[in-house]
Order: structure tokens, then sequence, then C-alpha cells
């Protein structure tokens, strides 16, 4: 396939609908992205597999849904109030705002302004967290943060689970939900930006385990990207040097995937040690601890902890799907999504609308609703509607001929090898089931 | 059944890991929740129901994702800067503050405050936007609003829909997103919170037709109730009288629950006319007129809106399903969720631990996963299992015993009844598959 490039792939989502700038028709706000229909079906049915892969699929592991608003002192033990921050300069000229880091290195030994050449202040030290007041009165008292990361909302409530949720260690506690960094450098699309959303899973061990566990979960993570479709090739491990681990970490292993502009952190999987349950046992002055039965042993469990980015996941599986081969003479773009996570399973087409094929096709396609989300299209020709749901990812169609009226039969075909069979309507919805279970990317 | 308190569901809530107070280890925030693992599964399944129900069995209905942080005009062009308000008034002696209409009318009279005996100040208003500063700089051009509701999100990407999603009015845009108030009065667990989830769906329509479609998706709205298993006779419709109406709105009508504290709105069905989208023309500048081909007419659609609080439906499902009746002797606690929306499907026992019984179960218990949620349990009498998922509102059990392991055949028990049949392994995902399509509210 050819090489593809950001332009092309914020244009196609503009153009079909995955992903639109937010408050696009005011001039849009930087580094926040509205899912349009097929986008939030995609992030949607990301968001579903990771959920089933990670609490249906095992006993160990059970689910949680925090608050994005939390008490602020949950901030100050986590360590993000005194370490999240960013060291920012500003020009006495222009009063633009520049984190250090961005400003080139012949022009910070000179301390002057990227954009104006002007003089630069000495760098100050910026929280990322969004900041907002709860109640009538914005003081010091009343500040709450938006959360930087879903983490903290499970480790608060480690011995609620611990007594409510009929666990043992070892076990785990999964989470989807968004946060908020206020980040000054956005770039990329949407894979980086202020709002976002993450999938975590906090797996609470002894001390003693950690290296078994972590091994564990660090293979289980790679794994996962694979069952969802994407291709090995562009996946990879990349270990924290002592100058990357967060101050909280043992060891941390990224897992990247290659993107248009180039290999980037697409989950971290972590050993947290016991940081997060000791800081919070000292703040809140909670006992944090954990009694094993079996061990007879009281003790602080470890934390391994596998963060994934949602919306960065939908990044990486579009980025992956795409692809352009040749059909009927013609460039041809398909996005290969795995049938399981497409925004839409199956296309019902009538041959043409007249002579009562439109009718039948519509019956078809409603009694496959119940089952698997479906487009109806009978505008245009029969092969521009097939390009039409090749671009959207969409893995199979059914067309509805004058045959089909004689002996009931449809064709089925399938996105990536454009094959064409003819099964009875009666034996779509195991064709299709059976087509999504033995589904390899090509 | 006997009368439901709040004090009773609450504690269930927590007792079961439904509900806990957000950062409760730091005494908890104010009117913040989060949901434990047996809430966010019945959450996640409400949310799944309602997009289902929305989206793929209508085939005019899109979904939207959009960012709760949206541009600042958004929330000038919807009226929210200006008419958000409530008035508030401080006491000069504790300095307290205090919604008006919550101060009772002799104290009010003699503008005293109703904690300290006080004097009442002026009453200002106060806008229930919650406000942070987006970038490093805290001024008024960086101020942007946590969004109030998920509705604008979905008039400020008309356009994008209308140009790239394939639909033509009348259709529907569905969005489930969390909002935010800054409400000084918050009550009554979790049906009035600063943070909460709405499910809204923006209905766009040729005005002419506004009174039809507005009583198609009242009678609808309230039919999904009772397909959610909501008992009727807990539902009734309230019309806002001249005094209740938006200013926006020509007509709406709320579907009220009976909940434990009286009956209060669960839904909000509005004929908002063209106001947002005209708000949103004058506001961008943007022509968010549409052209209809068919009746070869340019308009501003109306629009009905269909609006639900997520995190209320919890509520209500919870309320609704509360039960007691009594088993073996003794008061039994039930939950009577829908199988369809129930934390877990299936809860899975071996009658005793040992004889390979209990690797028996397991096995049956990991066959079952990939299709349902799932509770394995070995522990304590099998009297006392039933009861701990009659309690989570597990509507089937399945008993592995010593016959099990000659015939091949299991117990499975139904949760209301407490009916209990023989039926061989295999035949156990089609008999949950058939009862849950058959269940009746008892």
């Amino acid at each position: 396939m050819s090489e593809l490039t950001m332009d092309t792939l914020v244009s196609l989502c503009k153009r079909r609908g995955f992903v639109y700038q937010s408050s696009e028709i005011y001039g849009g706000l930087t580094s926040a992205w509205d899912y349009g229909p097929l986008g939030v079906e995609l992030k949607n049915n990301i968001q579903r597999f990771w959920w089933k892969q990670m609490t249906q699929l095992h006993d160990n592991i059970v689910g949680l849904d925090a608050a994005i608003l939390m008490h602020p002192r949950v901030w100050e033990a986590s360590g993000h109030v005194e370490n999240f921050n960013d060291p920012l300069v500003s020009c006495k000229n222009c009063k633009q705002r520049f984190r250090t880091d961005a400003i080139p290195e012949e022009l910070w030994a000179k301390r002057q302004c990227p954009e104006c050449g002007g003089q630069l202040s000495e760098p100050r030290q910026f929280n990322l967290m969004f900041k907002t007041h709860m109640g009538p009165v914005e003081d010091s008292i009343s500040v709450v943060y938006l959360r930087p990361e879903t983490a903290q909302g499970i480790y608060v409530n480690f011995k609620n689970v611990v007594q409510t949720g009929r666990v043992k260690v070892p076990f785990g506690i999964a989470q989807v939900g968004k946060a908020f960094r206020n980040e000054i450098t956005t770039k990329n699309f949407i894979f980086r930006t202020c709002e976002f959303e993450q999938m975590e899973m906090q797996f609470f061990i002894h001390p003693s385990e950690d290296g078994k566990w972590f091994d564990y979960w660090k293979a289980e993570r790679f794994e996962y990207y694979k069952k969802l479709g994407v291709r090995e090739s562009r996946l990879r491990f990349h270990q924290h040097g002592p100058d990357e681990l967060a101050f909280y970490a043992k060891v941390a292993f990224d897992i990247q995937y290659e993107f248009p502009f180039g290999w980037k952190e697409l989950e971290g999987i972590h050993n947290r040690t016991d940081y997060d349950l000791r800081r919070h046992g000292e703040f809140s002055g909670k006992d944090l601890t954990y009694l094993d039965d079996g061990r007879n042993e009281r003790f602080t469990p470890y934390v391994i902890e596998t963060s994934a980015g949602l919306t960065r996941t939908v990044l990486t599986v579009l980025s992956d799907a795409y692809d352009e081969d040749e059909a009927e003479g013609e460039k041809r773009v398909v996005l290969r999504f795995h049938p399981a996570i497409a925004p839409v399973t199956v296309g019902v087409f009538p041959l043409v609308k007249k002579d009562g094929l439109a009718e039948l096709a519509r019956d078809i396609e409603v009694g496959l609703r119940e089952d698997f989300s479906t487009f109806y299209d009978q505008g245009g020709a029969i092969g521009r509607r097939y390009r039409r749901q090749d671009e959207a990812g969409t893995p199979y169609c059914v067309t509805i001929d004058y045959q089909t009226k004689e002996d009931r039969t449809v064709t089925l075909r399938f996105r990536d090898s454009m094959q064409q069979v003819r099964i009875k309507i009666e034996e779509i919805p195991a064709a299709i089931r059976k087509a999504t279970k033995e589904y390899q990317r090509v």
C-alpha cells in the first residue's frame, strides 16, 4: 500500500464523518475533536471490545466508573499538585508563552523568542491540571480539578471494592473515562489533545509477585492489539530508560505503534509499586492495607497498571486500517477494520429501486437490525455503493436482485477480497458471524 | 412489596458495590458519586440499550460524541451565559450562601438567614456553568466552560452531519455524555448531582410537522421505559405549564417516575423550534439552513428533543427493581432488573467444591463468558449463594451437582419465580436467551 499521510487521514475522517473539529462553526477549539456518526460507533466498539476483554473474560477483574470531579486532596496525595508541571517561558515583547523544551537550542541559548526574536522570561512551572470551583465562591477552598488521569479514581476506591466486590488479591479494577490536561503543545490530530479518554486497568498484587504479573500483563496487552486487528509489524515495545521513568514507577514499558508521524506511545504498562495506595493511606488517614487470608499477612499491594488511550486507539485503528488498492480499474480506498469493531457491519442494497426490489431489500435490512449495525443504500450505481462502504470500512454488503424474488437468495460481498457468494436470506446472520470469527487482516 | 426508602436503597447500593460516594476516604465530595463493579455494568447496559433503541433500530438517527470543552461562543449563542442563573443570597453574619427559592417564606420576608438568623444580602445572579481556563493564562479570553448540557454539541455539528452523514430531514442525532452544573442544592442520592450523564436525541424536522413528530416521540419514549422493564404504574406524563416552559420551547412534556421521594422528571420531550439552529447561525455567521430537495424549499429545521438522564435512569431502574419477598421462610431482597440490563446475567455454582464439581463448574462458567456476563461462586451454602445473586439482580443461576457428572445436566434457577429446571449443559445459552426474550416483570 502507498504511504498514508496525516493530511489524507484527517481529510477522510472529516469527509466520511469519523472526526470533526470541535466547535468548527466558531473557528474551532484548539485540539478538541468531535466524533461523527462513523467515529462514535468505531470508538464505542473499541471501548466495548476492551471492556469485554478486560472484565467479562477475566474473572478476577471488575469494573468501576469514578467521577471526573474528585476531592482536591486526591491530587495532593498523587503528587499531581506538586509535580504535574511543564516549564513555560513568556516573551516580554509579543507576550506569547512556550514550553521551554519546544524552543530551538540556539534561540534558547540567547533566550530569544522563536516567534518575534524578543527577550524571554525565566522559566516558570505551569501545572497541567484544569482548575475550576465548586459552589458559588471562587476561592482556594472551593478549587476542584478535572482529573488528569483516571487511575486515581481506582486507587481511592480500592477499599470499597475490596469490601463489597468479592475480590481477592491478585485482582484488577478496570475503568474507561475522560481525562483532561491543559497541554500547551497539542498536535497530530486526535493523538494528543486536552480532552481525551483512557482505558485503564490497575492490577493489585502481593509485592513479591510484581515481576511475574508485570510480564503477564506486558504479554497480554500486546496480544490484545493483535486481536483488535492491528498489524504486528507496526507494534513494538519501548522500555523506559532511567530518564523517562515516572518517579513512582519501578519498571515501565510502552507499547508503541508506527503512526504516519512515527513510532509513538499507544499504551503504558507500569509497575507503580505501592506508591499510590501508600500515599492515599497517608493523606486520608485511612488504612489501605490488605489482609491476605491465604498468606496470613497484611500488606500494601503493588499495582501493575495497563493504561491505554481510547482516542489514541481510534487513531491507531484508522491509520492501520487505511489501504488503497484497485477495483474495476480504478483506485479504491478501503478501511480494513476488524469486522468486530467496524462502525457498520453490513450494507444492504437493492440492485435497482423498482419492481419491488427496494421494499424487499428494506425488509431484509430491518430483519438484520436487531443483531447487526446496518446501512441501507439505494442511491447510485451498485459499484459506487460498494466503494462508499469500502471507504467506511463496512466488511459485508448484501445485494438484492431479481433472482432474490425467485429463489430468496442474495449476494454477500466481502470488503477485503471483493469476492461475492450467493446465499439464502436466512443464512446471512450465520455467514456474517462465521466470517467475522475467521477474519484475517490482508 | 413494602415501601422502599432512600436509606434502604443507598445502603444496598454501597453494600453491593453499585454506587459509592466519590472520594469517600477524603470525606467525600458534595454530590459526586462513583459507580462500583455492579453499578458500572448496570449503567453501561442501560446506555447500550438506549443507544441500540435510538440508533441501530432507527435508520434515520445517527450518533455523535462531541467534546465536553467547547468554544465559549457556543454558550453565548445558546443563551446559557445570559440565562443559566440561580439567584443567590449570602448571610452577612455566617457567610453561607443560599438559593433564594430554598429559603422559607417567613424568613425571606424578614431577609433572615435560615442557619443563624443573620441579615441576608440582596439576591445576586449566579451562573451554574463550571468555568475553567484553556492555556497558561487565566484571563477572560481563555475562559472555557464545562458543558451544562450535551444538546449544543449536536446543534453545532448539524451542518457537518448533513454534509457527511447521508441523512435527510427528518432525521435525528443521538448522543450520550457527561454534563456539569454547579448546583448549590444537590440532593436525593444520584438524582441531582453536579456531574451527570445525559442521553439526548435531537430530531430535525420541517417546521410544519412539529405536532406530528412531537406526538411520535412522546409516545415512543414512553414505550422505551416499558421495554426497559420499568413498571407502567410508576410512569406518567407531566406537561409544562406556561410558568415552567423554557424560553426556547413551544411545548414540553416530562416523563416522570415515582421515586421513593415522589414523582420527579426522568426525561423531557421538548419542541425547541428553530431557536438553537437560528441562534448558532446568527452567532457563527454560518448558514445552518437546510435545503430540502423533495420540497424544493430552504428552511431552518425545528427540533424535537428527547433528553433523558442516564444516571437518573440508573436510580429509576434500581428503585423500580427493588423488591422483598420470602424464600426458605426468610425475607429475601431481590432486584428485579430486566435480564437485558442486569449487571450479571448468570451465576454459576458447584453444589460443593470437592469431587471435581468445582472444576466442572468453572469449565461451564468459562464456556459461558464469551456470550454472557458471568459470576462464579463456590463459597457458602447454596441457598446463601442464591440470595447473594438475588440481591445483585442476577436473573439466572446454574448449579452443578453430582448428577452433572453422570448425565451432563445442570439446574437452571430463575430469580423471580425461584423455579428450577433441569437442562443439558449445551442448552444453557438458548434457555437464557429465550427466558430473556419472554421476560415479564412480576
